[in-house]
């Protein structure tokens, strides 16, 4: 993997891809699948929806610290499966074939598998609504991918694949962040 | 367009499309394009991030009412028009022919081009994040749509398609709310 720009990461997820979160409590690693984020920044800013009804909320919790990975479609399967079982009593890197890779700078692990991973420290939690907020700190991309395509959770038990790609970037010139 | 229930509304913003979001300040509607959206809870509730920056932002803070409409890959140019211009001076249901339709509890205009719409009050302005946390409280989706893929901003000017759909209800049967 390699470095990216911090400031391209908002496009990662802008798209509404399904994520996995990694979080390390000190003593273990743990994945949980989450489709609930949101962009809230540039800078860049995250948010995603999770609490005491997830294992790794506690790891968050203490740690303030996770990696948002992005699978691709050959990882169906696996996002699924992390989806419907509990680190409580699951290894889940182990059961599901899943790389661990050090961080640049938080502990919770990096997904070898995936396109790419944001490390990401917690600057709030909004427990009213179940809100973290989150800065990336550190991103890594995927050096040369065979697969791009991402899933995106219907929330039914469906997962739409990303399609085409249509280009509008002369359109919107005014409106994208420079460099991006 | 028909009634849809509200327990599913969650699955229209789940796999992250691009959004229109309508206003009324008493006086004109509005419409805004809105890629940073989240599902924050089944009840149904979202939050959605918006600023001083938009000029519906006004109206939104005077009525705490808008409607979030689904626009379908079709209305790409729409989309992306109705995201660099400003209601401050233009007209944007006249100008990209947009069929405002009465919705049935609050006074921000259904869009009768979109796949679905959702009827939506404010809790609350998160102003720190420029997060504003919504409830849906009425919805309605197009009887017999020609067109159901949406559309996902990527934040780079290009935009993904839906492409296919797979099935993992099975494997998610106890992850999925009844009635789903």
């Amino acid at each position: 993997m390699r470095t990216m720009k911090l400031s391209k990461v908002f496009t990662l997820l802008e798209p509404g891809p399904v994520v996995l979160v990694t979080t390390h409590d000190g003593k273990r690693s743990n994945v949980m699948t989450i489709s609930w984020t949101m962009v809230v920044d540039f800078t860049p800013r995250f948010a995603i929806t999770t609490g005491e009804w997830n294992h790794s909320y506690r790891a968050l919790k203490k740690t303030r610290e996770c990696v948002i990975a992005i699978p691709t479609v050959d990882m169906l399967d696996t996002v699924v499966g992390i989806g419907t079982c509990s680190g409580a009593d699951t290894d889940k890197f182990a059961k599901f074939g899943l790389t661990p890779l050090p961080g640049k700078v938080v502990r919770a692990p990096l997904i070898k598998e995936c396109l790419a991973n944001i490390e990401c420290r917690v600057v709030e939690f909004i427990r009213r609504y179940d809100i973290v907020v989150l800065d990336a700190v550190a991103v890594h991309e995927a050096t040369s991918p065979k697969e791009r395509r991402t899933l995106h959770a219907v929330g039914d038990g469906t997962f739409v694949v990303d399609g085409r790609r249509l280009d509008r970037r002369r359109q919107m010139a005014g409106k994208i962040p420079a460099g991006i």
